[in-house]
């Protein structure tokens, strides 16, 4: 298996900090570059070490590297990665961190100049923090990382990619592209939507007498506003198929409550418990 | 102002057990009596120092008890705070902690027998845990405990009554039992059954590709299936409105992913982080 001794970082901030910290304590490479487009950010994230070197040129920054971390937010990533694989080295290869994978994977199918390789991967580790300073090595550890390869995919790509993931200790999940987005519809961008429209239906009057349950369950609503529209945006079939399902099942509910059945609300409501038992 | 010297606490759960566990901490009460239905809860309260004494009896429990302090499901407070009334010392105090004020408080504003008096409370201090296992010395710091007085209640119970709570730690909030029901059915009642829904709409085969924000979204939707069904029967109408405003604010936010509009979906987003920024 490649080991990936140089790694370049375009984007460090949560996923991309946490990425080069891991790399580091680990020890797993020698150089971690940072690239990015905020002196300030890449300051940050030098002193915590989570990069050896950066640089605000992403043709400098990527040029040496054996491994490129796309983290920029999802609407920007093809162009980001058809622009460093033009300065890569032959037989880099160049991996993305993006909440949608359906487009991005699609788009970059066709071949990258130098035999430069791409493959998708989805870090399943984001939060409403963000930022180098909110970056943390154990960041990875144990959660799940997909990975999307395509038809064209080189085995041994793949398997590098992989052994990448898995040494700063998470697991690997691989699925195509588009079965992915349907998946983090459900898992990821409905709950995001659901959040947003509970804090924003809350009149402010009544702010001061939420407790514990509504902290939870807004808690990602926090989240940047324009990386959410690109994700939505990036998502919008799969999203809306999903929302539609979350609106019926809340319709189920509801019904139950107006005509006041109680054996119903019950067994509604002890189904979402189990189904919220299974995760832990 | 009163001290409540000998507490009774019927139902020792986690608010029952919180509350035995802060009042013994704190050197407020000397007697604390736990009554309940099960006898191996009242042990693991009194082992935990929740309570000084427990009975299976609550005439017994409540009978030489300052203040009796009701933490029952909420579709069985009535009838228990009637049951204890009239077993209660002349000129007791008794309150309960119930998730719904309206109902409770109308159905006890006639008199009860021997001059007890009654008031209802509502510590905001729940969780997806339950029993005096999950109880907390500190749950109530810095929580807020709703008051629910109605115009017979006498100033110096309600005084007395207010005392007791912050002398728990929690800051105390007076406002009519109608207005409670209304500002939780959009605090706490429709987030429950939001998390309930968002659990229950994700399919089995895709939970493992769950992360922090479902977690976080769904958290609450792991509570008692039972108690949650008679806080939504007590508070049917303002629940349902509540739930209406929020069904309208999702409409919004997929009315703006269905036509594109990118402006309108940031806008949104926007302004459900600023409402979440204002909950530390």
């Amino acid at each position: 298996m490649r080991r990936f001794d140089t790694v370049a970082i375009l984007g460090v901030g949560l996923i991309g900090g946490s990425i080069g910290l891991a790399l580091r304590r680990r020890k797993l490479a020698s150089q971690v570059i940072g690239i990015g487009r905020r002196p300030e950010s890449l300051r940050v994230a030098l002193e915590m070490g989570a990069i050896t070197s950066s640089t605000l040129v992403s043709a400098e920054g990527v040029a040496a590297a054996d491994l490129v971390i796309v983290c920029t937010p999802v609407g920007r990533i093809v162009d980001d990665v058809r622009h460093v694989a033009a300065h890569c080295r032959p037989q880099a290869l160049i991996t993305d961190v993006g909440s949608t994978k359906g487009r991005i994977v699609a788009d970059l199918n066709d071949s990258l100049p130098n035999g430069v390789r791409f493959i998708g991967s989805h870090p399943l580790a984001g939060s409403e923090r963000s930022g180098p300073a909110a970056a943390e090595a154990d960041l990875l550890v144990d959660r799940v990382v997909v990975v999307t390869p395509v038809a064209a995919t080189r085995p041994d790509d793949l398997e590098d990619l992989c052994g990448f993931w898995l040494n700063l200790g998470a697991r690997v999940v691989q699925m195509a592209a588009d079965e992915h987005d349907r998946a983090l519809a459900a898992t990821s961008h409905v709950p995001h939507l659901v959040a947003a429209a509970l804090a924003a239906a809350t009149p402010d009057e009544v702010l001061g007498l939420t407790a514990g349950g509504w902290g939870d369950c807004t808690r990602i609503a926090a989240g940047d506003p324009e990386l959410w529209r690109q994700i939505f945006v990036g998502n919008r079939e799969p999203l809306l198929a999903s929302l539609r399902q979350f609106e019926e099942c809340l319709s189920v509910f509801r019904a139950a409550i107006e005509r006041r059945d109680d054996d119903a609300l019950v067994e509604l409501l002890t189904a979402a418990k189990h189904r919220r038992d299974k995760v832990t």
